[in-house]
């Protein structure tokens, strides 16, 4: 049995499948990938079985087949040759041997039996009880929303819901909500709809190898209950979902935050990752002096002997307020706000979840995010 | 007391000096800069005892004074900032402030007697019994022979004259030397020169940041038993030499390597970084089957079931020869002579000493490295 392929279009798909193979695993099969030909098109599958990452590309064959192979070897040879084709020969004594024309390179292969089932959408009709949506987004978008939002999810697993980004399905649009407990970010994307309304919990994992196969070319997305599959190209990518309920996050969105305070975002930013240097590393706290016409920003590094303070320029409504925050925090939030030249921060009382969000609107999009603030003991 | 710098000229500076400053050190006062004022030349120094560095910058002040500031801290900070005058405000209280514009940033400084002493070249004429050596040098053509000639050197304190690289003047020239008993690397500099011949150990670390420091321009270089100067437009960074014997590496070069093998260095680097997929772990053993016309690279593997081959054209005279060496050991040599079209490898048996240098020489430079074989066996 054998089959050829070019060895820079197979580094391609490869390079775009091995993010799914797990680095470290309890089951050395999942560092493989499973082969499959058909009818001269190799469809490649790599999983973790939380995620499933497969594509195919049209080889020279003649006959059909499966087979496991190792993927960091496999990998690593084929990028490391010069654009040539490969002639990939399997003996049945378990090698597989790929020739070029200077070499002969021979790795072992597994019997397909042995690679465990790998997470697959369901086929459509087959739930006839269950709706199976189907959106299009711009791998682009896509891409940005969730550099935007995901930042905040949780690294805690004392609620696996918040380990994962939502995305939530509603009449107004897409909404991508993700939080810690300690921010939230609230993303809609006004443009996007399903014709029924539904939660999606989408796992870490997912997301960081999800944005290392974007593009700017479109994305198919189709949701069941328990899978999200995501069409980008040839390539194809299916996620388990969280299967959780994502804790109601409106509720912690306060509504009477009548105190407006309007700034320039890059100068904010800017003091912020200065205050991080004097931010004390336990308690990371750096403290607001809001007035009318004035922040004044300041943190206290006692063990240190160090202190800075900044005056940034505002506009700002209320009475004049002392807020505490976690430095880290209001530089991530900041820093995912910063294509906005102006932001307002909505407070309430220095114990009160403060509103960030754009001061211009986009048409299509509503952004905002939510950040606690820490108390300040003096 | 105060004075008054340029954010950008002070970043500049510092980000030059700041290599100086150990990361880990039992001796915390290391993590400072040392500020030396006077008449209006501010002076930064920074050591970890073995090596040091300073520059200096011209600054607005009407006093002299000497402090200890925490250097990694005062470097986030004028990083961090725009570009603006800061005004350092020196207060009794053992604290400094950092004024610009928009913020002050208040850091701790500790008094200049708590500095250790900073390794210095001997005054001229202060040591009478000894030779002080001066050279200029292009920075490119230093920083070329470090690269060539360091990675070779030994990480085993086993022998600590091997630890450094070897500056060694004789008639010829400049010999740039630094071996670790499985490779060898030897740089001669036909035009540098001084009037006595002596040999000058320098220690890893100092190999390390003088990489960072060097640009185009000429570097003035003096030399004493003890200490070398390196002086880089207005920065001086000074080593302590590894007070050891080299050991006599011209004894190890084999002269009798009559049978010679040309061969393209790109093809044959290549092939080698692929045998490293398939050179095991523990050995890391490359075999060279070497004909008249032929090289048959090959590695297997055992514990991954994995062999490779590959032949690669080459010219060579003697008899055929089967060879081992440990393929990273080959790749780093190899790759250090890159720039090269082609290489030969100068060869008398399996358990000799191989001689691999470029086919082209230089009229100004000779450059030759050694490397040991290591059994096969079959």
């Amino acid at each position: 049995m054998e089959f050829k392929v070019n060895s820079k279009s197979l580094e391609k798909l490869l390079t775009k499948i091995i993010p799914a193979v797990p680095s470290r695993t309890p089951m050395p099969i999942l560092e493989n990938f499973l082969f499959e030909l058909k009818d001269g098109l190799l469809t490649i599958y790599a999983t973790d079985l939380e995620i499933a990452l497969k594509s195919s590309l049209n080889v020279v064959a003649e006959e059909n087949m499966k087979l496991v192979v190792p993927a960091r070897l496999l990998y690593d040879i084929v990028r490391s040759l010069q654009e040539t084709t490969i002639l990939f020969q399997i003996t049945p004594g378990g090698k597989i041997n790929l020739k070029t024309d200077n070499g002969v390179y021979t790795i072992s292969y597994l019997l397909p039996e042995e690679f465990p089932d790998i997470p697959t959408f369901p086929e459509p009709g087959s739930t006839s009880t269950e709706n199976i949506g189907e959106v299009i987004i711009s791998g682009n978008e896509l891409k940005r929303a969730i550099d935007q939002t995901s930042f905040a999810m949780s690294k805690e697993d004392m609620r696996p819901a918040m380990m994962g980004t939502l995305m939530e399905f509603t009449e107004e649009g897409l909404r991508f909500v993700s939080t810690d407990g300690h921010r939230l970010v609230n993303l809609l994307k006004k443009e996007i709809h399903l014709t029924y309304n539904e939660q999606y919990i989408v796992p870490e994992r997912a997301i960081s190898v999800l944005v290392k196969i974007l593009e700017e070319k479109d994305v198919k997305i189709l949701l069941s209950k328990t899978y999200i599959s995501y069409k980008v190209g040839d390539i194809e990518f299916i996620t388990r979902l969280i299967a959780q309920k994502y804790p109601d996050y409106k509720s912690v969105i306060p509504l009477e935050n009548e105190n407006k305070l309007k700034i320039r975002t890059a100068e904010l930013l800017s003091a912020v990752k200065r205050m991080l240097l004097f931010s004390p590393t336990n308690s990371r706290k750096v403290k607001f002096s809001i007035t009318a016409n004035n922040v004044e920003i300041s943190a206290e590094d006692i063990d240190q002997g160090a202190f800075a303070k900044e005056n940034i320029y505002c506009e700002y409504s209320g009475e004049s307020i002392d807020i505490g925050f976690n430095s880290a925090y209001v530089n991530d939030v900041i820093s995912h706000l910063q294509t906005e030249e102006e932001i307002y921060f909505k407070l309430h009382s220095p114990t009160k979840a403060v509103i960030i969000e754009p001061v211009k609107k986009k048409d299509n999009e509503d952004i905002m995010m939510l950040l606690m603030p820490v108390r300040l003991n003096n």
